[in-house]
């Protein structure tokens, strides 16, 4: 028989949404008359902002002739959406990215997956507990197994401290899947001084920063000195622009970002992301990334940001919605995501079934975020109101 | 600094097509009024066939209403594609291949370069010379350092001979970029039973397979008896559709085929690809996906291989220009590539420059493809045919 990588023997079997999807029709096989409301995987509910589907209808024309034909793009993305995104995600918030410096993909997953090619076989990797399962997952698939937690508690604000000894990468999130957290600009110089001091890398995961509304809330990790040499930020249209079935977002690895190889030689990071690239992608599809330039005109950007709203609107349903029934919860503020915990002695599986097959609301289970996310469940803001609505009348009724 | 993965030190410094297209701006910098020819990379140059530009306009405006927005796909590709793939790619040509075997993607290169994720990390690699960069550069990123080269030279018609120590895995690559070389099904076999009788896995490169005209050429590796349980096949709609700007691709791993960890444990390769895909991937592009299904439906079909025989037109233009001048050549016939032979003396290098400066025609050097492709150039069919012609008057001219 044939050989195969015995990492993914310490995977879990199934991959935690898949997990909650096969619990879901399993529950509507048996209930076939129960219209469940999603509030599980995080994906959005509304529209494509139309300065984006205008966009990619004349992307699509331009594909009908020899003339306008686009073939393979540059690996690292098209120049018009690099430099739109440099000139409106960044410099206009006064922080010096370039627009080379910018790499557009498929997604964030894609990106947080693969990053791990850049990283040493060895590295020691500190992650979020809770947090996002790719991190850790794609790691173990590379061969990792070197783990460190930082944990995340109503104690300290789901913020966690500084990792006692030094790991090589630190992913960070913020506004934080699945706890909703936000960090201010001094507790993000904080890990910054710490990896700027420790020769650590940060990888940091900003795909909600389109719901910061709080002034002083970081958006980009470049917000604190000296980010640039020492940090990776991974971004997204998925929840900015709804872009989660057109599959578009960018990984930012700036100049200043310095790599040692073990002999002593120094390089530019990026030279090696780009490599990468060149190697084992061939860009993103024309027709979204002309998507995702529109969403920076000033119409787009007027839709992006009412999109952005809507479902802050639902959030703020759901943290009201659960306070009235005397659940505590979390997040949600300048985030689309309400971190709850669950009823005393309910561990969150058992939460989660409770809760789908008496009120047929989905959840995910906080125990699949990592061991300090058991007795949590995570809610999501990207139903319609009216959804939003019913789910809390539902749980409501739980209650009486 | 940040500790980085030192296989990045062992690769070339610039990807093959990187060093190509720096040449060539050079050139162009120094000579502005030249009109280059391009021969060199694979890109297409025809529009996408009509089928599928209506049914990206119809999947754009789907993105335009609540109730007929996609949000996340399936991170395996929709059955509406898979199943369109298994009918018309396989099942119509005899071949038992299920919809659930089918991986989407964004297309092959990834795909190709992402396969390393669930290979052994110390896996002895076997990979054609020359060949497609891809294979080696993937896996030397992975950490890989064991690899068996596999000649292909004229003697042997470049179809390699089996290897002489067993290793772990085989690419292969028919109709074969860059030799344009094709197999026969007997030739086929062979392979087949070799992994089979050594508990091999084939990584088929079936990209090309679009160009197949002649009868018993190959198009697929699971036309050999067994290949099910011992090959996984890659494959795109790049060349095909001319989807290189669109990106779309899929991987076929049967269930059939089964894989053993270190102690022993038996599991199923799809499992260990569906792991890694829906941990590090999150679906292909719906509106793309819409594309692809359309070039299965009566006219797409027939669109399609329009396509493709304009670009085997442009292959015989190739061939018989070559021919003319007394340039040994190889390939394009039922592929798009063609494997000329440089003039006696001189290195592939050395005739690509010699050709861009003094023809202005854009190769790529044989040499780029590993050792065997040394004193070779590829040339792509896939420019127009005015452009094709053209570039084969200037090379005549040369001559004189």
């Amino acid at each position: 028989m044939i050989n195969v990588n015995d990492a993914f023997r310490t995977l879990g079997q199934n991959y935690l949404f898949s997990e909650v999807a096969a619990r879901l029709k399993s529950f509507s096989a048996k209930h076939p008359e129960a219209r469940i409301i999603r509030m599980d995987i995080g994906d959005v509910t509304r529209p494509i902002p139309e300065a984006a589907l205008t966009a990619m209808h004349a992307a699509v024309d331009e594909m009908a002739s020899t003339d306008t034909f686009h073939g393979y793009g540059p690996e690292q993305g098209y120049s018009f959406l690099r430099e739109a995104i440099a000139t409106h995600d960044y410099r206009s918030r006064g922080l010096e990215i370039d627009a080379d410096d910018i790499f557009i993909s498929d997604g964030a997953k894609s990106d947080i997956g693969n990053l791990g090619d850049i990283l040493p076989p060895q590295a020691v990797i500190a992650l979020p507990d809770p947090g996002y399962p790719v991190y850790y997952d794609a790691n173990a698939i590379n061969g990792r197994t070197r783990f460190v937690s930082l944990n995340a508690t109503p104690e300290n604000g789901f913020v966690p401290s500084l990792p006692q000894e030094r790991p090589d990468v630190i992913y960070m999130c913020f506004p934080n899947n699945p706890t909703g957290a936000a960090l201010t600009r001094e507790g993000l110089q904080q890990w910054v001084d710490y990896a700027l001091a420790n020769d650590v890398l940060i990888v940091y995961d900003s795909a909600y920063e389109a719901f910061v509304r709080t002034p002083g809330t970081v958006r980009s990790v470049y917000e604190a000195a000296g980010a640039e040499r020492c940090a990776i930020e991974v971004r997204s249209f998925s929840k900015t622009a709804g872009f989660t079935g057109l599959r578009c977002g960018y990984t930012v690895v700036p100049t200043q970002l310095k790599g040692i190889f073990s002999d002593g030689t120094e390089t530019e990071i990026r030279r090696l992301w780009n490599r990468r690239q060149c190697t084992k992608f061939n860009g993103a599809s024309y027709i979204i990334q002309r998507g995702a330039a529109a969403l920076y005109s000033p119409e787009g950007r007027r839709q992006t940001k009412e999109l952005a709203d809507v479902y802050l609107r639902n959030a703020a349903i759901i943290r009201s919605g659960l306070s009235d029934i005397g659940i505590k919860a979390y997040g949600g503020v300048d985030s689309p995501y309400i971190w709850a915990q669950c009823p005393a002695g309910l561990s969150s599986w058992e939460t989660f079934d409770f809760l789908l097959n008496e009120a047929g609301v989905s959840t995910t289970p906080g125990s699949g975020f990592g061991n300090k996310g058991e007795g949590f469940l995570r809610l999501t803001a990207f139903n319609t109101e009216a959804n939003t609505r019913e789910a809390m009348t539902r749980l409501a009724s739980l209650r009486k």
